[in-house]
């Protein structure tokens, strides 16, 4: 006997998880389109030499690589993608006159990270990427933010926020103070306000890294890892590790994180008029600052919540990519789980792959947290099935009518699952109760005869019988509304 | 520069053809949930030991095997899986307790071959099962003959067949001239019936392979590679290769020949008739025989016009796996692209890892295959767009116009882009042409002044003015319904 577990760091989903990673996986596809993004797909198995284009060191130690059986992996050219965005930047540079610019894409797919296993970390998992490439409007980035907000609500996400950044206003910051070669540094520190506050980021601020650190403990991850973390340790990965040392003065440090770390508080117009206040005269922050408030505005003016609108200007994410608008979300109540659906601008989406300079933004919802973290909310429905119907099996011979009674309830749409055979009926109901049927259609030989059939509510155990066969289709469709 | 090129036997998939795929993944998935058919998923990276378990020679020869970077591939576990039946088996052996039984899943998921790249068959592609598992009953069989008919009406295929056989038959036929030692020769030679003919499979029965034979030289296979061919040749791959040998004699031949060709002709029930009065009196044979006769007549009870339901004798489609019934399905007026939805039952699913003997009946969709086939024939819409309407955009101070326009149909359910920046109209409207978005919404300073709104039809290029904002919804909803 094969010993039939999985690899280490892969895991099987059972119904119950997978019905409810479809659903969300089909609110977001469908918000995607609604929004005018259009799928495309790109290969998992793609050149080596593509995905060590890029990524920071962290990731490119974590590439598996691949060979045809009976080859030397020296013989083959082929690894496993990592993430998404490498694949669009060489999908564009390929493409980009088939398709044309502007262009709205979304891609779900899986990517794969050689990570040692660990607990709610994944070597092969989703992302849920899409992307505006070609222009570098406010109005872009506001329909990324539009994309967010419509996708968790049409998951079913009560309370979320949006946080905001813009990548200029800290490189204004830094300019202003004569701190740019610091910019790296001073991101990274920044990057672990919400896990060590601000006396620990001023500490981080001016003495650098105390000790090694993993790819992503910039943030709480208790789930797998998703695309917004990927998005995020691209370039977090690439911070250098050594003995810890003086790097700005304790007044340099102070005026970074007063600027970032008090600026939170308050709505974004708040926020932004405090901001303008401080760095609206260097140009690069003002641009940022003009930016965030025309990105609000068309978020509002979309039907966003100012109460689900955050900018933050501590916020980093990512050192060397984004060179415009940052996007982080939080769930309220459940910020612990770090952010579900993160992203930002980026000047140069395909430089290496082509001359043409291709500006976009975009985000990814994090598809893995978010379902934990729905599932460990209670937000999820519990059940094992699919179909909200069993048809009960009585007697081979009667066959065709449960047949003709599972094919009827489809055709109006009602999900419904056969019994395939004969077994006794506190079986069926077991079954039933079990996976999560809501009803039990009946009919057995009496009903048949009376032309008739019963209906049994599976949580209360009700049974109307005697109900008339003609009118099945609007019966259960009443008792499902009821 | 890095060449933007994909690896050898890889694609991209661009919006045109990726928005039809989607479309036909997301109806072929609501037909199995409608039928009570709940997903699951299993990784894509499995353990070397559970896929070389099983698979033909012809396939093990084509595992890709993986390493994490760094590693030699003898120090790693790991591989792609090539079908997803080898999963489904791991998978029952391990969480046959959690799912219990009966159990209907599907499962649509990439899989790996290293095939020699040729046109139209890739390395990379998905599959699309759906399997009934824990049942013997000829319910069960029909279930899945209902959901490949329910399917292919979802998708939009005007017209077809499936065709239905039960491999007791040929065996009980065998049995009775003393052949069943030469099953898996009769089976191999009757699978080339529709391509080289009576002739031809009389001489091929009489005298064996004349030549090696790739895994499915069986079947034409214009398009890629399908589960339906990974069905198929799973048991074919396993044919031995030798020199040409007389193996029946010519009235041995005439006999097989004879039975299973001049039954293909006739409504299902003349065919089951003739087979019954040749071969009713051997057991094997006749339970085939009355095992299709209740599958067809749950067909019909099921909706399944008698056109569209062939029984085809001469049907082998794997030589050692199936037990029972067999599917394959043809589209009328394109039968030379092969079957695109095939399967059939199995005693003993996952007899490998497990000492629990689960029997089952299962098919799958050739997903790739089926979609060039509509693509060819023109089935398909030619748009490079999921949206219906495109929002202009005339000027950055009216950006919050649009944005209201465009989420104000998209909460209608009405799938709109805006054009995120202010370029000339005539640009805006060639992109609007080109993508295949049907409708522009036209709001410029002066329709905004005035509280109205113009609509452009694309395709006759007449526009309507004037029309009030505030009926937006209903006026564009009327002119897509139009």
């Amino acid at each position: 006997m094969i010993d039939p577990r999985v690899a280490s760091g892969t895991r099987d989903i059972l119904p119950a998880l997978a019905i409810q990673r479809e659903r969300i996986m089909r609110r977001f596809r469908e918000t995607f389109e609604r929004c005018g993004f259009a799928p495309i797909d790109t290969p998992v198995l793609e050149r080596r030499e593509v995905l060590y284009s890029k990524g920071g060191e962290e990731i490119q130690r974590q590439v598996f690589e691949v060979a045809a059986r009976g080859q030397q992996l020296e013989e083959s050219e082929l690894a496993l993608r990592f993430d998404l965005t490498v694949p669009l930047a060489r999908f564009m540079a390929r493409h980009v006159d088939e398709v044309g610019i502007p262009f709205r894409r979304y891609h779900i797919g899986l990517v794969y990270r050689g990570e040692r296993a660990q607990r709610g970390r994944y070597r092969e998992f989703y992302q849920c990427d899409f992307d505006i490439i070609g222009s570098r409007s406010a109005v872009a980035d506001a329909e990324i933010g539009l994309v967010i907000h419509d996708g968790l609500r049409a998951v079913g996400v009560p309370g979320f926020t949006i946080r905001l950044n813009n990548r200029k206003i800290l490189n204004g910051l830094l300019d202003g103070l004569g701190l740019t070669p610091h910019t790296a540094h001073v991101l990274r520190a920044l990057d672990k306000l919400a896990k060590i506050g601000d006396a620990g980021v001023l500490e981080e601020l001016q003495f650098g890294e105390a000790q090694p650190e993993p790819a992503d403990t910039g943030r709480a991850a208790p789930t797998e890892r998703d695309t917004a973390t990927a998005r995020h340790d691209r370039s977090i990965s690439s911070a250098p590790r050594g003995v810890r040392q003086r790097v700005l003065s304790l007044e340099d440090a102070r005026r970074v994180l007063d600027c970032v770390a008090s600026a939170g508080a308050g709505s974004w117009s708040a926020v932004l008029d405090q901001l303008a206040g401080r760095l609206g005269s260097h140009p690069a922050a003002r641009e940022g600052i003009e930016n965030l408030r025309a990105v609000c505005a068309l978020l509002r003016a979309g039907g966003v919540g100012d109460d689900a609108i955050v900018v933050q200007p501590g916020l980093a994410r990512g050192l060397d990519y984004y060179t415009g608008i940052i996007f982080e979300t939080m769930v309220t109540g459940h910020e612990d789980y770090g952010s579900v659906c993160s992203g930002g601008r980026y000047d140069d989406l395909a430089g290496l792959f082509t001359e043409r300079q291709l500006p976009g933004v975009g985000a990814s919802f994090g598809l893995d947290r978010l379902t934990q973290l729905m599932a460990d909310a209670g937000w999820l429905e519990q059940r094992s099935t699919v179909a909200a119907i069993l048809v009960i099996n009585f007697q081979e011979s009667d066959s065709d009518a449960y047949v003709g009674i599972a094919q009827e309830l489809r055709r109006a749409e009602i999900a419904s699952e056969l019994y395939p055979d004969p077994r006794p009926l506190r079986e069926q109901f077991g079954y039933a109760s079990s996976r999560g049927h809501r009803f039990a259609v009946i009919a057995g030989p009496d009903e048949i005869a009376s032309q008739t059939f019963a209906l049994r509510d599976m949580a209360t155990r009700k049974q109307q019988n005697g109900l008339p066969r003609a009118e099945l289709v609007p019966i259960v469709t009443a008792a499902l509304r009821a």
